[in-house]
């Protein structure tokens, strides 16, 4: 099968690393894996008009497709190796691959992660990256070692890529700086690889949050077979989120997902070490518990009915 | 970011293997590499209207999709080790699902293949399997290790699958018994995986005819770095091709694809071992020169200008 586009226009500007014997060109890549260490292997895909609004520049598109599979390394507390791209595009526009070329690699470049192989099709445009990394065996990080007691932490603050989609929608007013700065966090998610790799031997449980906080906890608590009752107080509101109705902000916070921050647990006596490792500012909103499922408490700690967990595809 | 189709349909259906320690459903797959391998990695993406036919059955499509990833790893002498599936579907049909999934698994549990993740979105109809094979590392098939005085070789009969679509586009008469002969060609090719794994110290250069022979043999000349001369009658015809005019069956040979049958290159030293491994039917089809470049020679000898050299997607 033929990788013209993905030869001409992006082979010449991978990263080399000594473990690729031999990158795009051939049937397959040929790498050689790490002694003792397991690959941590996801795919994703982004979607013009689900995942991404159309009009998106092409330098954002090329960032996020390969920031969500970081992400994704990220909750596994694994380590970029190697990433491939599958290109579905309407047709062939040189700027638009050039500008999303720039996108890709350099967010690749921060990692020295090779693009080992890939392929374009005609049809409507979509991103598909297809990443692994490797973790030490004990290492790995699943959705499903939370145990009641397990501190749940946040790293930074969410809800502020769903701001700047319903602004972006005109469903909510928001003036130029403020869109400016919410728009960097939908456009550029910043995967927190460093925070994963950090997280190693400390977090009982994690998951990078791209469905909303209320979704992908939920996935940890099942996952686990576990609950948490967190009250809307313990959310933080990041100082871009104080411009709009709390209540808003909490929904935001908890629905609308695509800011690829971590969600994960700590059991109680890690807490000190989690203090020394962790260098992003980062907040505990509940403690896990053994009533399964996820309660959301108001002031009156009453709980709250969700009706829109996160965004869920299909 | 949700697997809800690939838990709720694929995950029940996979199989099983021991290096597999976390399958579908967490951020991402754990598995343990084996020691001393190279890991051969190749995506491929099959989009309706350009890979297969609107209308063609969903088990067909199943099976196609996972056997263009399998003739990848088959022509780099990989075995298949575990495979990701990412679907994009214009819309949920359990139906459709289901013969698609049974197409998919019945191919990946002749290899003992597990689906190790994948994820689904809304979108025109395109499938794409990201797929992981292991090879020795002095075993790998590449497609520049042709040598002049190799032989050139390709396994079974080309031009079957080109037939069918050529007939099903009505712009071929053929009756209804070679049509459904020809269409199992195109619609469940059976990836060469036992002669990739028979070739491994055999052939010095491989490559899989998914664009036709003449393009797909000029990857091989043009990466290694040499030439041939393939005289027309040197091409094998099999009986279903032989009931159209020899002219139009050296075309779909030279330049439909599709068929997912191997081009290979044997020091002509290692022939007398390629006839104990080879199961399958095979022909020798020329010689590699050390003259750059491909020459299709026509009964008197003449080069052949070849307008169109297969199949090139966009």
């Amino acid at each position: 099968v033929e990788f013209k586009i993905i030869d001409d226009f992006f082979k010449p500007y991978s990263s080399h690393r000594a473990d690729v014997l031999l990158g795009i060109g051939d049937d397959c890549a040929l790498v050689k894996p790490p002694r003792d260490q397991l690959l941590a292997i996801s795919t994703d895909t982004l979607v013009e008009g689900v995942h991404f609004l159309h009009g998106t520049s092409a330098h954002s598109i090329g960032h996020k497709a390969l920031a969500v599979s970081l992400s994704d390394l990220a909750a596994m507390g694994a380590e970029p190796a190697w990433v491939l791209l599958s290109l579905s595009l309407p047709h062939i526009d040189e700027d638009w691959l050039n500008q999303f070329r720039q996108g890709f690699f350099q967010l690749a470049s921060e990692y020295n992660l090779p693009l080992i192989g890939g392929n374009t099709c005609q049809g409507s445009l979509s991103i598909a990256t297809h990443i692994i990394g490797v973790v030490p065996p004990s290492k790995a990080i699943t959705r499903s070692g939370a145990q009641p007691g397990d501190g749940i932490y946040i790293t930074g603050y969410l809800g502020e890529a769903g701001l700047a989609l319903l602004a972006l929608q005109h469903k909510i007013p928001l003036s130029s700086a403020p869109l400016a700065q919410a728009q960097k966090r939908l456009d550029y998610p910043d995967p927190r690889i460093a925070v994963g790799l950090a997280l190693r031997g400390i977090a009982s449980a994690a998951i990078d949050i791209s469905d909303g906080l209320a979704a992908d906890l939920s996935h940890i608590l099942e996952q686990s077979q576990v609950g948490a009752s967190i009250p809307l107080a313990n959310l933080p509101i990041s100082p871009l989120m104080q411009s709009i109705p709390v209540e808003k902000a909490h929904e935001l916070i908890l629905s609308a997902g695509d800011d690829y921050e971590l969600c994960f647990t700590v059991p109680a006596k890690l807490e000190p070490e989690l203090k020394q490792v962790l260098k992003c500012p980062y907040h505990c909103i509940g403690v896990i518990d053994d009533i399964p499922g996820l309660r959301i408490l108001d002031a009156d700690a009453k709980p709250l009915s969700l009706q829109k967990k996160g965004y869920e595809h299909f």
